[in-house]
């Protein structure tokens, strides 16, 4: 089923890896919606995964750019709008990576430099997104920036190491940047705090499965899947939330609500 | 500009009272997105109001009701379902007074008897809806439910009395109740934080203007209209949303994530 | 160990019933700080409890008082501002009780009456001991007031019924009449948000033991056990903490910044 | 008036600079109260401030110690409990510098290389102590950990630029490494959300005048200075306090609960 929410709208969605990618399920149905996208990853992400052949199937371009990178953001945006023939309506930034985790590195044994270099990917880039669209006046008015955000900026959960303060930092990027492009542009920002999801990031996390079984059991809807993400970003995007900004917005079966699984008690 | 976002589904929309009330946003949007609504309010209601007549211009039906009143809303269930020829998929509780403040009782000289009642007709009312539905089994799996409240409910205002409580209340039953609903038929129970908002009812209230202007100023986007405020609901109505629930949505332009006016600095 | 925190200061204890309660806890620590007391209860609980000999070992006095009546509280201050000599610095409310858990009621089932009457016993009788208390000047300024409250005012447990929404009710009122005492004297007004404690009250909800050991394995320090939490509200009654009002302040051992027990994972 | 509240506990302090120093209330009041402490800062603050003849005054040591430097920390942490005959207590962390605020880079042209160099200074030492401390098990069970933030980590404030989202990073950090020392250690760690304080460091930051009048207005007990967070600091140092962890806690005469100054309703 679609709606059109989306139709004429032009959009840029930085993370599809593959098929199980959230950001893979938003372009979809962001196109289904009506939408024109691109699609950008980072370059090393184009060797590994089948990015442009995704995105040919959505009769879209995919565009390498590292998102720490100023330069290659700046190249994005100017031949995105090249592409779109005007400016972009929306953004997913669906971002994140740990090198601590990566190296299973434990919470009290971090190497800082490699926690840096996490919040630069994690976090940073979605600032620097931003600003470079910013520059380039490159948005709409009353456009729509989404990133994708986990409820351990808020509390704290086992083996998700520095990513809990990569969250907290996306989140604060959100409001901050949120009232500089609100005041100046009308366009709002907004995180979407989402179930665990699996995908292929997602599942190589250690202790994945207890994660997901845990929130899945507590959250009295259950988990919130890619799909029903995508559906909510499409929400999000679409003019009928256009006064919604500087929020995080709980997408979980309302895992975030519960203080503890009733079925415990049984 | 309409989508079909609620194309064939049912709602019950309580609290409108005049063209001006969030509530009769609400009914029409959701009509011009393809749903088939009742609406009702407080019997009193109807006589000073034209509920009737509003409901005709939608070809729907007006059903007095108590929302305090057991019985009342077990008969507007009941005639509800007749009329639809089934259960009921979604509903808007917009529902608020306060005794106190009425007859100008400033905060630290309220009456305890007439507190109450304001919680019961604000607050209360809400869980005897949603204790109804639940009893004669009215609502569809995944529905949705939304009641609106206000930020008095986590920060304080001049002048709004009682009302901050009533609206912790309302947010409280919505994550309570929500967790039922959700467990045991996927149903979805949410509040949204409105900014204030120019009706019969809010315009009324002392202070009003000052309020308005106060967080129309703060607000990077400005304040959020009914009518924003009812494609916000409709979202929240449609499928797409279907796993947020026990939440409490700010749509208010950004006021509740601000500090600050910036305008103040110059 | 005492430290002399509280030398000199007067404080009304209500809520002790026996050697478990909290409230007992913390007057005993305000006596050994160096303050002197005066303990109440309901007149129902003076028959069932042993409150008058409590006192005693206090050398302090008990007087008997139903929170929820105007006449009892204005009676109750003004006898304690006579044994006194002079206004009152700080107060404890420790007043809880749910006629529906107590009669079995589930959340979906409740009776409204039962609900508002649990309203006014444990939230409503807050906002009725500062009215009395601010009518007739009874505290000193720079005085403080506490409430206990529990963590469901924000997460939904199982079992715990309407008492989520009274203690969503009490925050709030330490909010709204912790801004106007604030202003007008100096005072300040906060809720603990406690750990389950086993208490003669606590222990006989249904359910408690389960909890009580939930919250144990979550929370990195475990419970905080009731005389940890008398100590905790004489930091909060001493002038160290003087510019801290309006708050929710969790004393749980870490339990609600947690998002899961890591000890799950192995 | 002191109560000897620290008698006997040991402390590191992180960042007083002159007497106007949030860091150096809190180190006089902590040796009023019977704790024997070492001051820490940056190299460069020696050279500018007169840290040592302020140290020599407690009858205590200055130890230079960039806290961005995991060998500086391990000196600081290894000389420390050589002077102290064992382990340390309590740490305080006051550390805040934004290069891009210095530079006046507004917050939609931040250059991140400054801003990581930021976050690492303001907020990454903070994780940097405690890894270290943890490392070198040179913490006492139940000892305390605080670090001073700004309620800029949950509400956007003009000029504040990145140091917003440094704040939410050192919250997060708190709660994150919270977790790991509340288990293994019993030791706490929280953040004190401090009112704009009038320091050497504060008052330098653009619009800082208008801030502190803001918060001035709007906080129902005005502003918390910088006496009153040293006696707040005190307290959650203390035994009393022990099991209040990963907390965020607001010390700004109630500002953070204030929905907007009633003084201008008027």
């Amino acid at each position: 089923m679609n709606y059109n929410l989306l139709k004429g709208k032009k959009g840029i969605i930085f993370g599809a890896l593959d098929e199980n990618s959230i950001a893979w399920h938003v372009a979809k149905k962001c196109v289904d919606e009506g939408a024109q996208i691109v699609l950008t990853n980072a370059p090393v992400a184009f060797r590994m995964g089948k990015i442009e052949e995704m995105a040919a199937s959505l009769n879209s371009v995919a565009i390498p750019a590292d998102a720490t990178s100023m330069e290659d953001l700046e190249q994005l945006f100017k031949k995105s709008m090249e592409i779109f023939g005007g400016k972009v309506d929306f953004i997913l930034h669906s971002i994140g990576m740990s090198l601590n985790i990566r190296k299973n590195k434990e919470y009290h044994d971090l190497n800082h430099d490699w926690m840096l270099k996490t919040f630069d990917i994690s976090a940073v880039s979605f600032h620097k997104v931003m600003q470079t669209a910013d520059k380039l006046d490159a948005i709409n008015d009353w456009g729509s920036i989404i990133a994708l955000s986990y409820i351990a900026a808020q509390r704290t959960f086992p083996y998700y190491g520095e990513m809990a303060e990569s969250k907290a930092l996306l989140e604060s990027f959100a409001r901050s940047f949120g009232a500089h492009l609100g005041k100046t542009k009308k366009v709002r920002v907004n995180t979407i705090s989402q179930s665990p999801t699996i995908t292929t990031a997602g599942s190589g996390v250690k202790g994945f499965d207890m994660f997901y079984k845990y929130t899945q059991n507590m959250a009295p809807l259950g988990n919130a899947d890619a799909d029903a993400c995508a559906d909510y970003c499409v929400l999000l995007f679409s003019d009928l939330s256009r006064m919604v900004t500087m929020q995080n917005l709980y997408h979980d079966g309302g895992f975030s609500s519960m203080g503890m699984d009733p079925t415990l008690m049984d």
